[in-house]
């Protein structure tokens, strides 16, 4: 079951952690102390915000999305260039992190504590992190629309279910074929070609004002429905690469436990936002709306997680839960700023966590990864931009624009490289091989959407100077 | 060194951690899941959002600080009653925490990860509950107007000095001569009479619309310079304990450091502010006040622990800056909704902390330690309600309410006992009065406030009715 629980958010650095450097820490939390750890926080988050913000800015002057910027920024302060912001994870020692150096020399951190110091900050902004994405979908789940969501229902259901079987039959066949990779690791390949990053398409979609879009509430709802696919993927991958064999019983309480949760966060939705603005409407000290409500997603994130799901779809559920109710407006304008301040963390942290030392190709290790990563990169886009047209009865949708939203596997595919590495059945260039397919995937993704809907609206402009030409066509 | 370090907000649980139950840890931080380490990290929260609102409202009905309630909330949840809320001091064991074994009922938590993942946890919340009063402390410096602060500077020095000293000098004497305390515990003892909760404090006054009265404005001014001096005289009566002598140097470097760090940020804050400005009008992404300004107040915070000062103050010194600004009112609503997420974690955990199994007379070891906690409590409010009406030339200033305001010792005592009990030189007995005595004085000060700044106000309107009787009289 462990396996499972891993799949949670940026868990496969602390996987790594168990197979590497941690097994070599032998000091007690107790050694540390508090108030340098305190430092030691406060200088990782002065790092990331700085990071953040330059990314961030740089990137939306060239008209891009912010979360790349911060998403490069986060590579640039981390562990592939700079060293400022590091994690136990790899190899990955205090000495390596130019925060602990820094500590050394401003605090009085001695030698003995520098690596219990490393571990318990790094912890916490890990955890920082986590609960930034949570804190970021639940934001998303305020700003979209139940209803409008279930509209869209069946069309997700395709796009996310194509999604899944295109990229995962092609990786595993083309690995089998042209690689003569054996079937269990080629499956597991495959497997981590069919996640979608919910997070980076949402906060994407949400900063180019599409997430209300329909092709936005399609590419949302599909990477929703792709987040519990990819939690049964995983189970079924990891013990095939376990045992050999599929653990039936295990698939099916996890499709019954998920199917469960959403469909019962949906109808929650319908009677718990009332008594919710009841228990609001009593409250007259501060922070009488902003607590309740994400107490509410902490709850939602808790439950998701105590059944083997994501705590982000929990997150997501409270939000489209609570942007039913009339305080909807109040509470996203309340919930920006803590957003503001701790969905950074998340975006730094998995380009901070990003080594890029597998895509350098005078390192000859690296070369047979890299052109199965090829491969892999190929497969990944074709399999998702394929799912985009499969969407039925929409002529005037932007198809494109929906499969190119699925494409980014960011965190979620690390998660599946995680379990695969622990797992013991990838060969050192499959993983790396999955491990750039997963960078690529990433950092594409936003750089296409954005211009794709770019295209798409001047396409829509064009057609509507010219409705005639629009009528006869369509 | 350390003990200067360890004088940092809630340091002191973890240096009960040292002594006792963490030195029992000999797991290793790598066993520990993440996700279940995520999932007691959501559970502590909901847990103390829960408890700060019923608490707070409670308070709140009834016309007193919320803070009040919040303190109290924490207490019911945590160590003293409920045991919801643990954390490891004291012998405190993760069996202990219901939150742990409700983790284990519902997650796969492994017994013997129990261990570490509580301590991880519980790591997590003391150093939100840190950030949490930075940002309070942040807060109240944007609430707060350094001029006005600096035209009470005088009195507010003199409040501070003399709330250190009668304090101070009666407890010190009165232990040795009625209690026959030998010198160096007696001494120990008052220094921690000396301390004032700037936290507890200022949340008060910020919540009654005192902070920028003239009484507010002298007592979070005597805070903030009691701070300092607390700092000094611990650094004394550390030294005192250890070696028996006092090491001047040291001192030295303090008074020179602190005053330089105060100075240096009101000089900063006539010329950063406009920067500041400046920088955050090149900003066009989201977040692009908030987090511009709560960096600056981490980046103080940082400063101000790397000196040996408390991150707080660092915190307070950036708001008083960033107070100067034209941005002011937008970015005192931005943060509003930060604070109510994470101050509220300091106030429960302060609660949570507290054992009142120190309170309870059926046990015989606790029947002397009350006898001298009635003593302590009594020099306490005294010396610091004699400083109050120390402030001269201000006939018509409500002496009594500056005193009281400098009533509560809150965390800030509990260090001096944390490092005196390391440093060994305290009594059972003599340590459980200082520990009753900073729960007192911490519980008490918040309503009495409350009560005197009522009957203030009373005498305002009454004196305002009859303006020639208040000439008369003045």
């Amino acid at each position: 079951m462990i396996l499972l629980n891993s799949i949670d958010l940026l868990a496969f650095t602390d996987i790594f952690q168990l197979s590497n450097s941690h097994l070599l820490l032998t000091t007690e939390i107790a050694q540390a102390d508090p108030s340098i750890v305190l430092a030691g926080v406060l200088l990782s988050a002065v790092t990331i915000y700085f990071a953040a913000k330059l990314g961030g800015e740089i990137c939306a002057a060239f008209d891009f999305p912010s979360v790349l910027g911060e998403l490069i920024a986060g590579v640039i302060v981390g562990v592939s260039v700079l060293h400022f912001l590091v994690f136990p994870e790899g190899g990955i020692e205090a000495g390596d992190s130019l925060i602990m150096q820094f500590l050394q020399m401003t605090t009085d951190l001695s030698p003995e504590n520098v690596a219990v110091t490393f571990h318990l900050q790094s912890e916490v902004i890990s955890l920082l992190a986590e609960i930034g994405v949570i804190v970021l979908l639940f934001e998303i789940g305020l700003e979209s629309n139940l209803k409008e969501l279930m509209e869209v229902g069946t069309q997700a259901l395709t796009v996310a279910i194509i999604g899944v079987i295109a990229p995962f039959a092609a990786g595993t066949a083309g690995l089998m074929i042209i690689f003569n990779i054996p079937a269990i690791p080629a499956i597991f390949a495959g497997a981590a070609l069919t996640a979608t990053s919910i997070g980076i398409t949402s906060r994407v979609l949400s900063e180019m004002g599409q997430l209300t879009s329909k092709e936005g509430q399609i590419i949302l709802g599909a990477a929703v429905i792709d987040d519990v696919l990819g939690v049964i993927v995983l189970a079924v991958a990891a013990s095939l690469a376990k045992t050999g064999e599929v653990d039936v019983g295990n698939v099916i309480y996890l499709i019954i436990s998920a199917t469960g949760f959403l469909v019962g966060a949906i109808l929650l939705g319908n009677v718990f936002n009332r008594s919710f603005v009841k228990i609001v409407e009593l409250l007259k000290t501060r922070g009488g709306l902003i607590v309740p409500a994400i107490t509410f997603a902490f709850v939602m994130a808790y439950l998701a997680t105590a059944i083997h799901l994501e705590a982000i779809l929990g997150a997501f559920a409270a939000g489209l839960v609570l942007d039913e109710t009339d305080r909807r407006k109040e509470l996203q304008r309340l919930v920006e700023p803590v957003s503001d301040m701790l969905v950074p963390i998340f975006f730094i942290a998995v380009g901070a966590k990003t080594n890029l030392g597998v895509l350098n190709p005078i390192n000859p290790e690296n070369r047979e990864g890299l052109i199965i990563a090829a491969f892999l990169i190929t497969v990944a886009i074709i399999g998702k931009v394929l799912a985009g047209f499969t969407v039925f009865g929409q002529p005037d949708l932007d198809k494109l624009a929906i499969g190119v939203g699925m494409i980014p596997r960011g965190e979620v595919g690390l998660v599946f490289v995680a379990v695969g590495a622990s797992s013991g059945v990838l060969s050192p260039a499959l993983e790396a091989g999955i491990v750039v397919m997963v960078i690529a995937t990433t950092f594409i993704a936003p750089a296409l959407l954005r211009v794709v809907f770019k295209s798409n609206e001047e396409t829509v402009e064009a057609s509507s100077e010219i409705p005639s030409v629009a009528e006869t066509t369509s």
